[in-house]
């Protein structure tokens, strides 16, 4: 039950957890000469808290390690399509109340982060939560809500009626009515990109161990916070790509995107492949070759075309082997006179039926009947080609690699060298990370740097719950009066 | 038979043809104010043949406008996998012996360029033609050259053993060895990126009414020559995307690419869609409907996303409605207690099987045996929910749109504002000229233009053309020299 899964988590203890990473950690640096990525005791304690801009009390957060362990089905259906995020933000020097939820509805996924306060604990403070949602089945993440709504009034004191719901991302405008409803509560709407850039900036100033750089031999590499992070670039990765270049707080342009995203992934693969879940595709794309379904530069040369730098191994064409082999499936159905196995009963039949036609009315020697396979059997034929793994590695490529080169273009077009890569997209997965990394350094030449973020998918959401300004506040004090 | 085909065409008389067209294009001019856009016999005359350039008296080239009519098949087999453009390239003052052929050999398509005297016209000069072959069917554009070679040594009146072939593309190298082989001939081999600068510089400099503007309302807006026609970009998109930039003759960079290129519509849609060709994939493309494959920004939002511009019709993501479509299939599979149409009689049988032995084994009340879609059924499901036009259309679209988008990209890192579009993946469709064309204009706000050219898919092949130095011209006069 989702009520009851973060008072089962072992909230480890701060400083003894810190202390061990530290010495782990200087240890590390004088062995490699590596620079330190991990926080030390005293930087995370003087993490600033910039005064008069989030009411919540971030000082000291830290990310709750726990085992790992698979995403843990919060919805009593047990359906499997919501996920409770086992990476809780723990904020140990936070006591007030925080009486409001967040969610983002994005056009695959919806995320909600909320405040806990830890039942059983003897410790001050609690925890950020993060919890996902597929956009499909919004009511239940409205009802998840409700729930919440309910817990949270009885735990944190509140009154009925004080707790309300900050919401972005486009469901926050397609379901206002129905979540209010639902949910009797007031529900505050925030820009999406507004929200995107909050949540990262949050994530970047004030979260130790959460920014990361990649690359096969070190796959997480924490990024020390710097004092001056801007500019920077931010690629969101969702159903679809936006990009959005970072001037300043608050200060940010959607400069670009793309429409070959996670939902591109997602829904191609859904028709391709067996997979049921996005996790799923990953996994499978983690087997797979995609080069027994992609073009090569040395499929064309038969050898590197050396001239301009590409190697045989180079991708020349994505899913460009299909075709061929489709041909290759008619020919060979062909050859084999006829298909045994034959999704379409009644073309068989009406088949049977012009054969038998043509054998009662002609008495001239004929060809054994042997129907030519249908267009629709053909590209069944040439599915059964390719297996899922292949055609997911192939897709996860293709989709990661262009984000990857637009990114880099339009950090190039305007000057950016820091390149954050969100959204729901990248879960952690090595292969997607690895390409948009390699991707990066490739065409800059090394000059540009991927970062990624241990609470990707989450950077709306955490920028929604933190600009909740309380009713009563007014103007004075608030988060909108710091810009 | 290909060899009657060019000697059964009509080549329309010059002279009359252009005198036609001044007097038309002139009082368009007159009444619309806009530049214009056809050749004058004055400047079609005194189009410049760079001495020493080219070997083929270029003089008065036009393009044969014969009147429309589907690629005709050319090779005897007639399988339906080889076609002869229809749009020949007449040289009028072209009289000398041209004695060789080039191909252009690339993923997917084999594409062939040769001149032919024109043996029952009184007229001098002859036509270049263009021709090309699935790759995968190699050995017929071999075998179509061979037969080419005979008759072109033939009608020419050379002698066997001066005829040579010109090759480019990754081909020349893969089938370098089976092409002199079956050929008996000598194969020159040329650079690839080199060919296609050449190619181009070639249409644009010498052939008029060659190169186009795309716009709904103007789908074929004929381009003045121009004295300098550097800087340019030229995207050649055929199975994978090269993206190159010239800043003179020969002058040029493969500045990038990607993998996203036609082999990536014809793979994917020779495993979604019955259409067996890339002509009949765009047929599809010109009826259907992304807006039931893709997500919108209406989708997500409900309305638009006027902060950032982002009209409720602008595709968020790409194929991102599949997924959804596929969950509501296989939850109303289940609700309607199975499968009726399954594919898999094998499976079929052991459900019974299995439905048999929980009967027989058991007497309690028992739930109607409901096979619960497996994931490949249900991958099945969702392609029925789905037409094949609407999918090709979405693929169509989102495969442009990111070309566009990384061409416009490229030409603002490298301050380019001409962008010549090649390659067979464009084929003059109208649909994917459009949205190449709106990319540009909307990414550089009306600053860059599109250009397009009635012979896209064979700029390698005429360069390698022109590269032709007969052997024993030595170096003097020959066209390397003019670098």
């Amino acid at each position: 039950m989702p009520e009851d899964h973060y008072q089962a988590e072992v909230a480890t203890k701060f400083a003894t957890e810190v202390a061990v990473e530290d010495g782990e950690d200087d240890a590390a640096q004088q062995a490699t000469g590596r620079p330190r990525t991990m926080t030390s005791t005293a930087e995370i304690d003087s993490t600033i808290t910039h005064p008069g801009s989030v009411r919540i009390n971030v000082k000291g957060a830290f990310i709750v390690d726990t085992p790992e362990q698979p995403g843990t089905p919060a919805n009593p259906s047990g359906t499997g399509n919501s996920y409770h995020e086992t990476k809780d933000i723990r904020l140990p020097n936070h006591t007030a109340v925080i009486s409001h939820i967040a969610v983002d509805i994005g056009g695959s996924l919806a995320k909600v982060v909320y405040f806990s306060r830890e039942a059983h604990s003897n410790d001050p403070g609690g925890r950020l939560n993060f919890q996902s949602f597929e956009t499909d089945r919004v009511d239940d993440c409205i009802e998840f809500m409700r729930h919440l709504k309910d817990k949270q009034l009885a735990l944190n004191g509140s009154k009925p009626g004080e707790l309300c719901v900050m919401a972005t991302g486009g469901g926050s405008y397609k379901y206002y009515d129905r979540i209010r409803q639902r949910l009797d509560v007031d529900v505050l709407r925030e820009d999406e990109m507004e929200c995107l850039i909050i949540g990262l900036d949050f994530f970047i100033t004030e979260i130790p161990r959460e920014v990361f750089t990649y690359s096969e031999t070190d796959p997480m590499h924490f990024a020390s916070p710097n004092a001056n992070i801007y500019p920077y670039m931010l690629v969101n990765i969702g159903s679809g790509v936006s990009i959005l270049k970072v001037s300043g707080p608050r200060t940010y342009e959607r400069v670009g995107g793309t429409s070959l995203g996670g939902g591109t992934l997602w829904g191609i693969l859904s028709l391709l492949t067996p997979a049921e879940s996005f996790d799923e595709m990953l996994d499978m794309a983690a087997h797979g070759d995609n080069a027994k379904v992609d073009m090569l530069v040395g499929d064309i040369y038969g050898t590197d075309y050396g001239k301009i730098g590409l190697k045989s191994t180079t991708i020349a064409s994505s899913f460009g082997k299909v075709f061929r082999m489709k041909r290759e499936a008619e020919n060979e159905a062909e050859d084999t006179g006829g298909l045994s196995n034959g999704d379409d009963q009644n073309r068989r039949q009406e088949q049977q039926k012009l054969d038998q036609t043509s054998v009662s009315t002609s008495s001239q020697p004929q060809q054994p009947p042997q129907p030519r396979p249908t267009s629709s059997r053909a590209s069944e034929l040439a599915r059964s080609r390719f297996s899922s793994a292949d055609i997911s590695r192939s897709l996860l490529y293709a989709i990661s690699n262009n984000i990857g080169q637009i990114s880099y273009l339009q950090s190039q077009v305007h000057g950016l060298s820091r390149i954050y890569f969100g959204g729901s997209f990248i879960r952690g997965h090595p292969q997607t990370m690895n390409t948009l990394s390699y991707a990066i350094k490739f065409w800059s030449k090394g000059e540009k740097q991927a970062y990624f973020l241990r609470h990707e998918g989450y950077l709306g959401a955490v920028g929604a719950f933190l600009k909740h300004q309380p009713r009563n506040w007014g103007r004075r004090g608030s988060f909108e009066e710091s810009r």
